[in-house]
């Protein structure tokens, strides 16, 4: 049983901001340690410097390599150098730095097996920044890392509501020119075949919202509706999925339409993190969907002004946790189910779109 | 006692859709003639229909002019041809032009100052656009026909939130290149005079909220936080004005920032209207600040799939009208207790940003 747990890598994030407070107060309760095994990439030198400017007890265990981890800790693997200065709440490159390098060696150990599943901290965006590291966020630096050509979904799950992306970080000056029809399909694709494996819903619905105020507004404000979201709708039904749209995004949630969908695809970041984070209050988390790698985190910042102080809740931490655990194991029996399958004869019958299948 | 009552103009939006049930349903409650008096902007023959249609006895009086408006009745100016034709929930240029007749009776009206307020049921923004009409919605044809050169500010107000908007019914195509640090600054000083005069707010604070996501991350992001928004908060901060941010958006509205505040000022029309109407579930108002006329609406658009079914909330109509009815009182009380003012000596102590004023 004991080796059946799933081992959960955690990269600590930057190290002036809320990171280690989160994985120290998520891992503090014994019970955590009974659902996987952490394996923290990080300085155990900065990990005690946070626990004591917590006033916290937590025990861990340095080890050399991941492949080391002992069931039943806190596992850490050093990833910096001695001389990594923390100061806490200052936006540093060496901090960035520190930040990169854990998650640098994350990368690697992935790519040996060493773990199951991803957990990151939260990095500082801009101090991040280097030859090395070109990205705007964890997502894409993952994407091209480990993702093998695998283009990633930005999902923002919680009880309530799960927000996929179609474009991420990118500023709004950019965002109507980055979409289109090809980019859209793609993104309903990922997010459909995301919601069957990694959240186990056999027929879910999915709902695309609009760009443009009022949907357009029949092209009074805009027109990406008409030429490039729409024709995207059309053409995943036709491949059988179950999408509809697009919807003016404020009417939408104002209303309380989103519960009558699985997932919800927005086309930029606010328009999918600002109801979503409304909804969720702090127990919202940030899955990396479409790659081979399972990885979540927190869907809070580094929190700089809070850093140290205590004040940082760890919900939405522990939910990434359980939501990584939950992936990784709707995978393994979606691929088992799908191993050896019956020939599909009808689709079970859940609205007026659905037909039968007799090819 | 009676003849100090507030009138209120209420347009009759689209006929095909829901305008006429929140309009009976509201004005079916005696208590609302207690508080005002209505005069609708329409047709006797639609409102006889719609009121068919909901099972409704409500009785009213058709006058040939606002100026003949009793008290404690239900007054309606006929506005449209008797051939109009009412087809519940479809979209036709028919409904539109009825919609625009009416809107643009009640402008003449209000010049002749034969009513206080105005309360506008939803328009379909496209099936209204004609040769005479050619904007994207209510708040940009009012500001061109009687706003004598002011600016409109456009407002969602509820119980829990007050958000105004720097541009409002834009393609998201051109939101980052309309703003500018002018366009800002002005939208900042119109807010805080609403608010202090409309919203009777002495020392109104503001959160401006940022355009790209995470507030451009330093930069990694877009830099219109830099080069534009931050510009104009410095510079009305100079003028007295409390106002604070660029706030990254998704992370103000998801841990409860926008409590801290009296008002929180958009970019752009989703970026406002999602959060507020998420968080207002059906009880948001939408007003047009900055103009001599008090104008409000309901926050929901015509609604043509429920259309004169009996499924369709006043809830939202019914706050347009007491907000109209608060605004325009607050308004009176505003100007009078300006009218002769005592020196100024110093601010009320809020918080360390004010500081006293001797000048």
């Amino acid at each position: 049983m004991e080796h059946n747990r799933i081992k959960i890598g955690i990269t600590q994030g930057d190290i002036n901001g809320v990171g280690y407070e989160v994985i120290l107060k998520t891992f503090d309760n014994p019970a955590m340690l009974e659902l996987c095994t952490p394996i923290i990439y990080g300085s155990p030198k900065v990990m005690t410097y946070h626990r004591k400017a917590l006033g916290l007890e937590t025990s861990f265990s340095i080890i050399n390599s991941a492949s080391e981890a002992m069931h039943g800790r806190i596992n850490i693997v050093s990833c910096n150098d001695d001389e990594v200065k923390v100061e806490l709440g200052k936006a540093s490159h060496e901090a960035g730095k520190a930040a990169f390098d854990a998650l640098e060696k994350a990368m690697l150990d992935y790519k040996e097996g060493l773990y199951d599943a991803l957990v990151t901290a939260p990095i500082h965006k801009e101090m991040i920044q280097s030859e090395a590291f070109t990205f705007p966020g964890h997502t894409e630096y993952i994407e091209q890392s480990i993702g093998e050509g695998a283009k990633a979904l930005m999902i923002l799950a919680s009880e309530q509501l799960r927000v996929a992306l179609v474009t991420t970080h990118l500023p709004i000056a950019k965002v109507a020119s980055a979409l289109t029809t090809e980019l859209i399909s793609e993104k309903i694709q990922l997010f459909d075949a995301s919601l069957k494996a990694d959240y186990a819903i056999n027929s879910p619905r999915i709902a695309v919202l609009a760009l443009n105020p009022h949907a357009g507004d029949g092209g009074v404000i805009g027109d990406e509706e008409s030429t490039v979201i729409t024709p995207a709708i059309k053409a995943m039904r036709e491949q059988g999925i179950l999408c509809y749209g697009p919807f003016p995004a404020d009417g939408f949630f104002g209303n309380g339409t989103y519960n009558r969908f699985d997932g919800v695809l927005a086309m930029y970041h606010d328009q999918g993190l600002i109801p979503f984070k409304t909804i969720s209050m702090g127990e919202g988390v940030n899955f990396t969907a479409g790659l081979p790698l399972v990885r979540t985190s927190p869907d809070h910042g580094t929190a700089l002004d809070i850093a140290g102080k205590g004040e940082a809740s760890e919900s939405s931490f522990r939910q990434a946790v359980y939501m990584a655990i939950d992936i990784y194991r709707h995978r393994q029996t979606d691929a088992e189910a799908h191993r050896n399958p019956l020939r599909k004869l009808y689709f079970e019958k859940r609205d007026d779109s659905d037909r039968l299948k007799l090819d």
